[in-house]
């Protein structure tokens, strides 16, 4: 079993996809995380769903649990409202870590490694330069126990 | 909006549960993450599916990816069936992180500002001691987005 056979389609967002429209992608679809590609259609960072929280919540409000429970929600909205003004590039993180990618040839436990480590639930699969699917956590390990 | 009318119904392991079990609920539910209770049923420690993972995989494969790379399958599996021989109690980090848990008047940004920073797309909510819900991301971002 290598990452061809696990690799399904999966939804991508392009840098300059409002981040409105990538959040709403991601709670729509009930993905655990975003692929975001370059023009020419491959994968440049892949978000966890909680990094995709991370960008629409300002950092001093994440850093300041006392502070996040006094805002009221009129505020709170105006957070999200922001969001359609921005594109994904605009709230990529400073310092990307490891590319959650992996060939056509990976392994089970080779993309299970990377999710461990990446902390991130979802693998792009690139063969020949292009993407051709992604692996999420859920069918990975409906894979390796076969639930 | 306030935790308690967002909290649902959460499947929980306990400590002495089996960890082959436990990732078998995370899969088979399609679960974003696991909540660890204590005897009294309170939450203990929360999950997320990546960190399952972490706990099925040996740490010296996480960290080594060209290694990973050279196990085969028949290994690989090994490492699962290991899994059913270990409790959730021997599996939990050493460091465990900020609890995502909150009260029942938690507010739909304490509760955001908590996954993100907790990195965890899954927060439980108890209320007189008691665990009476948890809140998921995709059910948060839905509620936040009207998806």
């Amino acid at each position: 079993m290598r990452a061809r056979d696990l690799a399904a389609p999966f939804p991508t967002v392009a840098v300059d996809t409002s981040a409105l429209e990538a959040a709403r992608l991601l709670a729509g679809a009930d993905l655990p995380g975003l692929v975001v590609v370059d023009p020419q259609g491959r994968p440049r960072t892949i978000l966890a769903g909680t990094q995709v929280l991370r960008m629409a919540i300002p950092r001093y409000v994440i850093d300041d649990p006392p502070l996040a429970r006094v805002i009221d929600e009129a505020h709170a909205d105006r957070f999200l409202h922001d969001l359609a003004d921005r594109t994904v590039a605009e709230l990529l993180p400073d310092r990307p870590g490891e590319l959650p990618v992996v060939g056509p040839d990976a392994t089970v436990l080779e993309i299970a490694a990377l999710m461990a480590r990446s902390r991130t639930p979802l693998v792009a699969v690139v063969a020949g330069g292009e993407m051709i699917g992604a692996v999420t956590l859920d069918a990975l390990l409906d894979r390796m126990l076969g639930t």
